[in-house]
């Protein structure tokens, strides 16, 4: 990537410091169902059924469940070196669909719970309005999410009016399948200028096929022709691509969303990111289902999967960079700002540089070592802005927030 | 899997107590190398010239380097919950290929690095005869790799004759490009009974292609005719396996030792896991380059890798068991014993009950929850035997070990 310049590590008094780490894509309830949808409940097991188990955990959520479970995930994230995240909220609804007073009940707890735990926070609220391409209204259990245009915009407004310096707000689309193209228009027209807009697209097959059959297009290609992709929008999976559909998202300056640990386990497919990167494409990593919240498993995993196909090494290398690790890292900060709408250079994370691990490192193969071989915890100190929030790799609310999770999670599973 | 049972976590006041996890496949000196193999230096990069760098880096070894090297190692490894580790075991002699007095000095490093740490060691000295199938000499760089069948027995007769209830020594053939027929049959008729036999087998495609023009047959398929292979041995990768090869192995009751990590580091390929299942195969997993020292990145991606090639989900899981985790744990203690000699039975790896993961965790889900989410060490106590060697989470000689290791990197990377 020609315009991606490579990321070095910076030794200092306290460890190697790199840039703090974005993550694109989150949906923080689900950090409850963590390991608790890999049962046996169908010889055909896939992806529509873990969202079956999505929808019940989802069903039982509250505001005071969500701010826990969103502080300890948040907790986490930090520790693990990302200083950004992009929350694609979709839970707005009390269980029956009646809107809590206030409307934003679910955002300003996702609200608190990065403010407490000083992550910035790009609030992505959802506009999800029907059960699927043939325009069916929402399910019994898709009622919490569902808003009409009006109510949507009135959510927005009120939200983007908060928006400081560790807030931005910004618009997510749920799926071509949820949104009807005139839904999508009107939304679209009435964002403010800074909005990013993000989008699940093209992560299932049958998705693929559905959109084929009623809209006469594969889904990256109709976007691209029926909305104004640019650099403010963030495609998340863009799983399934044809050729043109690579090249056309890498001009538009679009940024793809990569989840490479919840894709691997929702079988979603691997993202052709060889032909991607060379095609100059912009794109990020996500934690999407948080059934791993760990920036260097996506990235090295998001490699590996592209080994396993290719039968080949060192895929993501390019040559202007010296090594995978430093040209995934580069790859991931070219991205950041224009997907989060936070410049956030000030950010940092450091790892302990005394690890076995980093024995005898260098600001060329440190990135390397902690993306390939960083199985344990290595992140000593992380910086928000000049605020630290790590210390010794523990958030200060380390113990506080697994407690109120821990008392959450009885809930949940009551 | 009709003849393996489902492994349940007990919970004790300690935590989520489970058996000890074995360790099929390691070369201790590769965890040095950990991270520094990701650079560019081919645009047709693989696992040719990663060999390379394994080259340099195996050449730089001596046995005070080693054993710091493994101890490190094999702290790690008790740390993530491996209890017993076979070590197939490649650098003999001294870099010009002369022996060491004793010719066993690099094996005892192994044996001495595994009764300071109390792992259980299965040491399989490896037979490296020649450069490849058509019966070349070993090059420069493979001379400290390489014995004649009488040097081989010898060294074998000597470690043999060491073995209690922490060590065994079974034998190694490198692969079967590295061992002439003749002199695998020589070894094999004068192995003791007891000994395990391991190789590394059909892990590369151009492997499986020479094979094929040099013996006439894919490399599974000639072992399975010209050896006598049964419960004593593991195949080590079979990565590229017909449907023949598939029922041939899980016939002859072999294991086989599947490296998740390190076969997508390597670009190998992956395993027909499915395929091997439905047809009762015993298999378990090894960390083999040590890129990764984590049984449940091994499980984790295992599964996850049939699960992106499928595009389906739980691909592993059984009618007898209830969910992934608890199938996948199964499969690794069933193979156990017959791959590495050791019944173990009384070793145990206790999780961390209190960590937010495993809040309102149950028997049944706790396994699902460590194998996919457990991206922090969970880890809190591992017995051997009778021995507790890892206590809140460390070993005693955590800081030792990597004192130690940190100073023989210095060595290694002058």
């Amino acid at each position: 990537m020609h315009d991606v310049p490579a990321i070095h590590a910076e030794r200092t008094s306290a460890g190697w410091r790199l840039p703090g780490i974005a993550n694109l894509h989150s949906h923080a309830f689900q950090r409850a169902m963590a390991g608790l949808a890999e049962v046996q409940t169908d010889p055909a097991d896939s992806f529509w059924t873990w969202r079956e188990t999505m929808y019940r955990m989802a069903g039982r959520f509250d505001p005071d469940t969500l701010r826990a479970v969103a502080t300890q995930l948040y907790v986490e994230m930090l520790e693990a070196g990302y200083t950004r995240v992009c929350e694609f909220h979709y839970v707005h609804h009390a269980p029956d669909g009646s809107a809590y007073a206030p409307a934003s009940a679910m955002s300003d707890a996702l609200i608190e719970a990065a403010r407490v735990t000083g992550i910035r926070l790009t609030l992505l609220p959802v506009l999800y309005m029907r059960g699927g391409f043939d325009g069916s209204a929402l399910g019994e259990r898709q009622r919490r999410f569902g808003h009409e245009v009006d109510a949507y915009l009135r959510l927005l407004a009120d939200l983007h009016a908060r928006q400081d310096d560790a807030l931005r707000v910004g618009c997510a689309l749920h799926s071509l399948r949820a949104v009807p193209p005139d839904a999508m228009d009107a939304v679209l027209a009435a964002l403010p200028d800074d909005a990013r807009v993000h989008i699940h697209i093209a992560e299932q097959v049958p998705e693929v096929d559905e959109c084929i059959a009623v809209r006469g297009a594969r889904p990256v290609a109709w976007l691209l022709e029926h909305a104004p992709v640019d650099a403010r929008w963030t495609l998340v999976h863009a799983t399934h691509l044809d050729a043109a559909e690579v090249a056309g998202i890498a001009r538009s300056g679009a940024t793809v969303a990569l989840c490479p640990t919840t894709e691997a386990n929702l079988g979603d497919g691997l993202f052709p990111l060889r032909d991607y990167l060379d095609a100059d494409g912009a794109w990020g990593i996500g934690s999407d289902s948080h059934i791993s919240v760990s920036p260097v498993e996506e990235l090295r995993w998001l490699e590996y999967g592209q080994r396993l196909v290719t039968r080949r090494r060192n895929i993501a290398v390019r040559a202007s960079t010296p090594s995978v690790g430093t040209t995934l890292f580069a790859g991931v900060q070219a991205s950041a700002a224009a997907s989060t709408g936070f410049d956030a250079t000030d950010d940092a994370v450091t790892l302990d540089a005394d690890v076995p691990l980093l024995a005898g490192a260098t600001a060329d193969d440190v990135l390397d070592r902690w993306v390939f071989a960083g199985n344990r915890p290595l992140v000593r100190e992380v910086h928000v802005g000049g605020r630290q929030v790590v210390s010794e790799g523990r958030h200060a609310l380390h113990e506080d927030a697994a407690r109120d999770y821990a008392s959450a999670m009885q809930r949940l599973l009551a």
